[in-house]
């Protein structure tokens, strides 16, 4: 150990800062530079023998072509504020309280043929002859309803390019506004084609051309009133991508036609956390073949000039899933995700592609997310550092990546001594543990754990987007809790149910609100899905459902899974129906210390068979029950502490029928630990800010630790 | 006032205590003896010059008739356990889990056409071939699909009167179980028309038989596990009246036949909390139409024998609710309701019918409510009677009832002397209230409030039963606060609506969870609705939503008056939808100190122009709005309490426009008053146990009053 390792590091390069890059380089044992959003790298830097990744995000930056060719920037339906009717006849301003700087109504003849009116009192369209004036941007409809509502669906531009738009506005920007390129069109293809060529041919020192994903940003509509900017943001919707050309396109292919109603959806757009609908999958698998089709071609463009392809996987997105079985076929070297989160570096990790790197938090801004000062006056990035690498570490000592790096503005560093310190440590670790990992695999329990959900492999370890997006879903909590736990983990839908696949699993968890893509929804009225399920827990499985899991109305009971878990919700019919009284009981230490279960209102105990492990203002909130040879465990909800973590873990192995005191499991909830038999490495972590210490069953012997605040220690034990 | 008040009370009388019955007549100024429920009136009592009340309840008492004739006991529909079936073939015990001392297989070849096994799992009837085998009571389906859920509708009968059931159960009780009779057949009917006939023959100085209601009890389904007893109770629903014999008379008049399933309803039975279905209205329309018809024949015979006949409104009153249009068809003299609660006390006295008498609690018994102790050691029946009386007052003082009393066992109140003087105070009370009233209408504000709900004004102020069993639904709460404010009210349904009920309306509240009966759940749908509402609103009128007002599912808004209140619910689909950003923001004197409201998950402010007054956690708890000329309000949920009483007055005048500062409106909220113009009478009453100050505006000029705990003061202002 005493070479400093090397290798492995990906480092955000300055022009007019080469001494602090190179040095910066040395310290991490950097093997790449990287430009970043707004940096350059000097000759000097590009010189220095290290490989050179460049940036380019595909579809903005081309302000000059697109001005000539509005007709080609990207599009998205709108839906107009909704006009209740006072008289006979009513005025639509179609813009009205959208962001005007993001979107033109697209009035082409080809567009109008896809607008809808409706009548939202009655949720029907209208057939009422209708006329749009261009000038005022307005539609007038006649013979309307008094007291009705009525809206327009209609095609708009967008104009800003969302991620440039939110830069220039949270940071008072005043350069000119990007417009993103649909690359639907053969021309705007031909464009990119192009451009993509000679910027290849003008950047010889380039080694690898980091695609900002694709072509199609997350769906981001803004308002006009400063109190709700954010109208509609979904990061894992295809309503962005579409287009009047998408869509003759679309029947063309599929032999039917979609409708702007489709996308709109009663204004309610296409949630990736509600279950998606047929016509919504045909749509997403028609524009992913898309986006695989153009995008392989600029990959293999790339080749031909002997450079490598990654593509980074955040903002332009759609249609670049890491899990769609399309994947593979843009031919992508690495796939780079910058991660908050332990469930994001097991995306990349479990990604089939050759390189895996993570971009690590902070990046090198004077501020951090929503604001928060990080490099400048008040910000302690060293601190951040840590809580960011806690969550991935615990992470990558289940599965590896294959590198790490930064972003950002490198010369920022200079004031942070003990960040610059702090990487090379984690830089260390990072390699020391990638090398356990190639001598062989990481010991995990032989415990099997399916999550199930709608989407199910395509949206495996995320839902759409990052932790502080999707913290009200229970899901990301109980993701981010599995991504570090010693067990087999895999996503599987409602389809794979019926297919067979649960023979090869000991647990299912399903964890969501009732309707949710992640509970399920309409998949729940599957008799073929519910048999299956009642037929794994008989045969000995483990059900564990969280929040409302197999929840729909219109049945006996509102979780489906009831006769499993014996414990359902009363949506209202039930009030005065009999509850089970119950006494809490105690099995084991299946319950840590510090857990903390929170109370649902309306949950019930349906069965005089269930026990109840712990309530919340007189509400079951953890129960399980015996179900033939298998297990029901029900969980009101699930947070992410550690302490919840551990309970998570002990659910599964008590649901699969283990021990939960076994040999590298640690006898303190706040710290984890990983074992490599091949090379007899054991890794001891600290997920606290506070000092730990942990007995551990090895094969030889009890072990003791104690850990500084989030320290690891590593020990030879073999 | 110095002469001793008198009448307009009834004593429950005590043979064994005879002087002690004389005694407290006098103190109380009682002007009826009545007798209860396991007390009978000697001669000495009986011929002391008081009218007497002899209380009967008409289907129970005959167990000898009953023993020769099972087959005429009331019956009901019952949904066996579900059974899952292992194999292709399940066996189900048809009673297994019910409390067989309640109930018994009505296995005739008549009940056993009504029988119906389903497919719970896909909640289809099935028609395999099913065996029943009477010993056993099990039913055998063979072809069934493994791990699907079956089970089977059947006739039971009720060989257990449930109040005689619930007495013996609590107090063990080891007498004779009462069976009730069925008055459906003729020969039901001719014997206890006969039984009728004899005992008012036999008891000629009974001048009122009071009925304890007519035949079917509320619904209350026992289970055999202590730890679920009530298995289902709903103290509206009519499924306790079914019979083969019924559905059969239910075809003959309505030309359709119901089945079982109508009335099981996938195990959910038909909770009055939830809206009705047609179906289920046409058959609580046959057995109101049924239970009138006979009724009116037992109480035209009382007529005969020169006897008043009363009916008590509690227990077996399904098919005698006072607000059906039917209800006159009786022919009853006298209403009597037990209160707890001021919204009772306005059912009694809103009733169409002669007399309107209340029966106060405490009882005359040891322990009361819940097996606490009243009349025995430990218990307080003072204070108990405080309590009750203050919240019953302060609705009488709105609208007056003829007569009060008491009932249970006189004997008790030897041991309290304090409560035999407190009683006294009340019976004087009372007795100056109705006066005013009989001296002219007390002053009301010129505000007329809609309730809305799907029940309408059938179930005016109740729901369907006492509050303590229907606490958890907002209206209940509701329905109390506004039993004693000075406004008009109304109960209308959504048929009103749309028949132009909400031009004599200036306020409407529409309070409840999403689906049930209060809220209204799919009467939304309907456009006409939705417009007449819209349009009261935007010509003046205010809609006051509490919880999840007009919610259903399938529209742009979860709740369809969002358009008007500007706030709306969340229920998945808007998870990422923007949120208006607020400020709370105050509007004059609104909200009262001490007014408190929770707020509920998942709200949002949906418009720009809704103004948040208070918030919980986040979310809009009390919000405003203009729409058109009027207000859409919004509260998350209403619990009553004095501030939150004052709360709801103020948010009524604030949506009718009118002055929160107002003639004979308190300034102190634990403190009310009522104003009698035509006498000059005012009441100020203290609503609370602590010492109050208040200043009122009157016609007068301002006058400052100071009350004791509870206290009522009466001043003649003119």
């Amino acid at each position: 150990m005493g070479e400093k390792s090397k290798g492995s590091f990906t480092l955000p390069g300055e022009s007019g800062y080469e001494k602090l890059t190179l040095q910066m380089a040395e310290k991490w044992g950097a093997d790449v530079i990287r430009d970043s959003d707004g940096t350059v790298l000097s000759d000097e830097i590009v010189e220095a023998g290290y490989d050179i990744y460049s940036t380019i995000c595909i579809i903005r930056e081309h302000n000059e072509w697109a001005k000539e060719h509005m007709d080609k920037l990207q599009q998205t339906f709108l839906m107009s504020k909704p006009v209740m009717a006072q008289g006979s006849e009513v005025t639509i301003h179609l813009l009205d309280g959208y962001f005007t700087e993001q979107f033109v109504v697209n009035d082409s003849e080809l567009s109008r043929k896809f607008w809808q009116i409706y009548d939202r009192t009655t949720e029907t369209e209208i057939s009422e002859i209708w006329n749009y004036e261009k000038e005022t941007g307005n539609v007038t409809v006649r013979n309307v309803i008094p007291y009705h509502e009525y809206t327009v669906n209609f095609f708009a531009y967008r104009i800003w390019e969302e991620i440039s738009m939110y830069n220039h506005v949270t940071n008072n920007w005043d350069k000119e506004h990007l417009m993103p390129i649909d690359p639907r069109t053969k021309e705007a293809q031909d464009y990119l084609y192009q451009w993509l060529d000679t910027w290849c041919r003008e950047h010889p020192a380039t080694t690898v051309v980091r695609f900002t994903s694709m072509f199609y940003n997350f769906v981001w509509i803004w308002g006009d009133d400063e109190r709700n900017r954010s109208r509609f943001s979904d990061w894992g919707s295809y309503d962005f991508t579409v287009s009047p050309e998408a869509l003759l396109a679309f029947e063309e292919e599929y032999r039917y036609m979609l409708t702007s109603e489709d996308f709109i959806n009663q204004g309610k757009f296409h949630v990736t956390h509600m279950p998606p609908g047929e016509k919504q999958l045909d749509y997403m698998r028609f524009t992913n073949k898309f986006v695989v089709e153009f995008g392989k071609k600029l990959v293999n463009l790339v080749h031909e000039y002997g450079k490598k392809a990654y593509v980074f996987y955040d903002d332009s997105w759609v249609g670049v899933e890491p899990y769609s079985d399309l994947f593979g076929e843009f031919g992508f070297d690495g796939l780079i995700k910058c991660v908050f989160n332990g469930y994001e570096a097991r995306l990349c990790a479990g990604a089939r592609v050759g390189t895996h790197e993570l971009r690590l938090h902070p990046y090198l801004f004077p501020v951090g997310l929503g604001g928060t000062p990080t490099f400048m006056e008040g910000g302690n990035p060293t601190a951040d550092a840590k809580v960011y690498w806690n969550r991935i570490r615990r992470a990558l000592l289940r599965q590896p990546v294959d590198r790490i790096g930064l972003g950002g503005y490198l010369h920022l560093v200079e004031d942070f001594p003990d960040f610059c310190d702090y990487i090379e440590e984690v830089a260390d670790e990072f390699r020391k543990i990638k090398d356990f990992h190639k001598a062989g695999d990481v010991y995990t329990l032989p415990c099997r754990v399916a999550v199930l959900h709608s989407w199910g492999y395509i949206r495996s370890w995320t839902l759409s987007g990052h932790f502080h997006e999707t913290y009200m879903h229970d899901l990301i909590h109980v993701n981010e809790a599995l991504a570090g736990l010693p067990v087999n983990v895999q996503f599987i839908n409602f389809e794979d149910v019926k297919a067979g696949r649960l023979q090869d699993v000991d647990v299912v968890i399903n964890a969501g609100r009732a309707g949710t893509a992640w509970s399920g929804g309409d998949a729940w009225r599957d008799d073929k899905v519910l048999s299956a399920l009642y037929s794994f827990v008989a045969g000995g499985g483990a059900f564990i459902g969280i929040n409302e899991p197999s929840a729909v109305e219109g049945y006996q009971n509102f979780f489906r899974m009831a006769p499993v878990l014996g414990v359902d919700e009363d949506t209202g019919a039930k009030v005065c129906h009999g509850r089970f009284k119950y006494e809490t009981e105690e099995i084991g230490d299946l319950i840590p210390k510090g857990a903390n279960i929170k109370g649902k209102e309306n949950r019930m105990v349906s069965d005089e068979n269930t026990k109840v492990l712990a309530e919340d203002s007189g509400m079951p909130a953890l129960t399980v029950r015996d179900f033939g040879k298998g297990k029901g465990i029900y969980l009101s909800g699930f947070e992410i502490t550690n302490a919840n973590t551990r309970l998570l873990l002990n659910l599964i192995l008590f649901g699969a029928g283990q021990e939960l005191d076994q040999n590298y499991l640690t006898d303190n909830v706040d710290t984890e630990c990983a074992y490599y038999p091949s090379s007899g490495q054991m890794v001891v972590i600290n997920n606290s800010n506070e000092v730990q210490s942990t007995s551990i069953m090895t094969v030889k012997g009890r072990m003791d630790f104690t850990l500084q605040p989030f320290e690891t220690q590593m020990k030879e034990i073999l």
